[in-house]
């Protein structure tokens, strides 16, 4: 195919904060597939924290995109060409295409998307890695019990929102924390949490004061998506035996201040109260991805589960939503549509 | 009986290190068993880190010393008086007396002890307390598996050291790290760790080139004992999917400095890693007492778990050997003999 495609790639890597500067809009030609290869137009490109920790140098998880190199990110994408047996112009998938606007891969990677079963942006979204995540989290390490109560930060997010209607629906009291009050509204209005505390109203202690009062049985799940005072002001309130998936920790990635708590009485914390603090990353277990989708696509088609999404339009977008969505700018699940699926 | 009988009790709360204010030796007439009780006089008294935690005020995962009560401890005795059927005048038991001379309690809440299996002072000891504590942090939470390595802190003493050699039983790599050049001597050549790393020789960082060296491989699971400088020289170690039973962190009791470590870094070492931290508390786990000594006992008979005691002669020495301990002066088992078996 003839034509220019474009990409977003990492121009130098961020000191704290994100800016505009680290990132460059790059123009080159639509590239060719070759064998066993796909050419697909990305039309959703998701946007996630952990990608703040790709634009560093450290170790981590996954290695750093290099600069130069096209930010990473998953993207729901339709075929244009194929050199691949299983997928035909016309098909939607799903890979970690990047930021971009075309891209070629190998077909045998893709995960073919089933665009009858929902919005097709949804499978980078509640039914995709966000909604993966948070469904172990919840269930592989959460081990939830009815009756329990569960924290969750970021509780409008792409995985908080999933977490806490998991939670309600398994039984469980579902407080979530979230910035400002037109997101705690909606955590309690919309997605059923039985309260949200906003994380702008106070210091670590304030919120404990409202935690406390929202959870009078205490904290047996923390799942940990924000870290910071919201942390700080979970772990007093955990009950012995409690656990606390470690999903992200979104208020450290551009290096936030620990605050007042420091590592003994964190330490002690865990000793004192018998928790169980396992951190996890999702592309460890692509496997249960089956069991999620049979689980919880029937929930978002009835109605019980609801998601709510954030769009930035165009691919130059893309830098300016990500840096927004650090500072909690979003309001569900962050995406740029990078094509409208109908053009 | 008539006579009179000591005890230690906690005079003042301590701020920071125990200092010898903090406790008064008190005389009083010896009790008397009430109906179900027995009157015992104490042989073996244990003196342990978590100690330090009870002398404070602050909510632990037991209740508080008060003031003029006496000291807690695990104790080995001897029966003088029975009202309980199960037990006789001679017999040994072990309980929880604490830092005292006589004492009574129920005889169904003691456990009686077999001196033929191996000296009665490991009741409170490798075959006690610490020994199930060792067993089960390592067992059930560190999960090991022939070929991984260990790194477990205050490797000479009572748990570290059976920590190390149920890991080498197991077909591990053990790693200890201990304070002097004495005590990592012993670690090696007589408890057959595969290399001691001397905490005095320098700091977390050189600690940690150290250990890297002695773990080609990395470390599987990290024994925590001590929290601190071994703790921040373990973390950047671990492999993914790494096991941490947090069983202790005698560096933190009486206030040590969190160090370079900050809550961020180490909240991320456990994301990145996938760590499974796991606090635990002995106390929960008398259940497994039976399998736990059912395994450890023959290897005790044996020769293949060795152990070495510390002991300090008579109650009125146990504050000082209590201090000295927090600081590392002990060199195994902690014990106090209040009163000679044989006298």
């Amino acid at each position: 195919m003839t034509g220019q495609m474009q990409r977003i790639a990492l121009a130098s890597r961020p000191v704290g904060d994100p800016k505009p500067e680290n990132f460059s809009l790059e123009t080159g030609p639509i590239p060719t597939p070759g064998a066993g290869e796909i050419l697909v137009e990305v039309l959703w490109l998701s946007l996630d924290p952990y990608m703040r920790g790709r634009m560093d140098d450290a170790k981590s998880y996954a290695a750093s995109v290099g600069i130069g190199d096209t930010m990473e990110a998953g993207c729901v994408a339709r075929v244009l060409e194929s050199n691949f047996d299983g997928l035909a112009p016309g098909d939607i998938v799903e890979h970690r295409f990047g930021w971009c606007s075309h891209a070629v891969a190998p077909g045998k990677d893709v995960r073919k998307v089933d665009p009858t079963v929902a919005p097709i942006s949804t499978a980078v979204g509640v039914l995709g890695m966000p909604g993966l995540t948070a469904w172990h989290g919840f269930n592989k390490i959460g081990q939830p019990k009815a009756g329990e109560t569960l924290v969750v930060g970021a509780a409008t997010g792409a995985v908080g929102s999933l977490v806490g209607q998991l939670a309600k629906a398994a039984g469980l009291r579902a407080v979530g924390v979230a910035g400002g009050a037109e997101k705690c509204a909606f955590a309690v209005e919309e997605l059923g949490f039985d309260a949200c505390i906003d994380h702008r109203s106070g210091d670590a202690k304030a919120i404990r004061e409202q935690l406390a009062a929202a959870c009078p049985n205490g904290i047996d799940i923390y799942f940990e998506n924000v870290g910071g005072k919201t942390m700080e002001a979970v772990l007093p309130l955990m009950n012995v035996w409690g656990r606390i998936p470690i999903c992200g920790m979104i208020s450290y990635y551009s290096g936030a201040e620990p605050g007042a708590l420091d590592v003994p009485r964190l330490w002690r914390s865990l000793l004192v109260n018998r928790l169980h603090a396992q951190g996890f990353i999702i592309f460890d277990h692509w496997d249960e991805f089956p069991e999620f989708v049979s689980e919880v696509a029937p929930m978002i088609a009835d109605g019980r589960i609801k998601y709510r999404e954030s769009i930035a339009e165009g691919l130059e977008n893309a830098p300016d939503a990500f840096m927004k969505m650090l500072k909690g700018g979003n309001f569900g699940k962050q995406l740029v549509r990078v094509k409208p699926e109908t053009a």
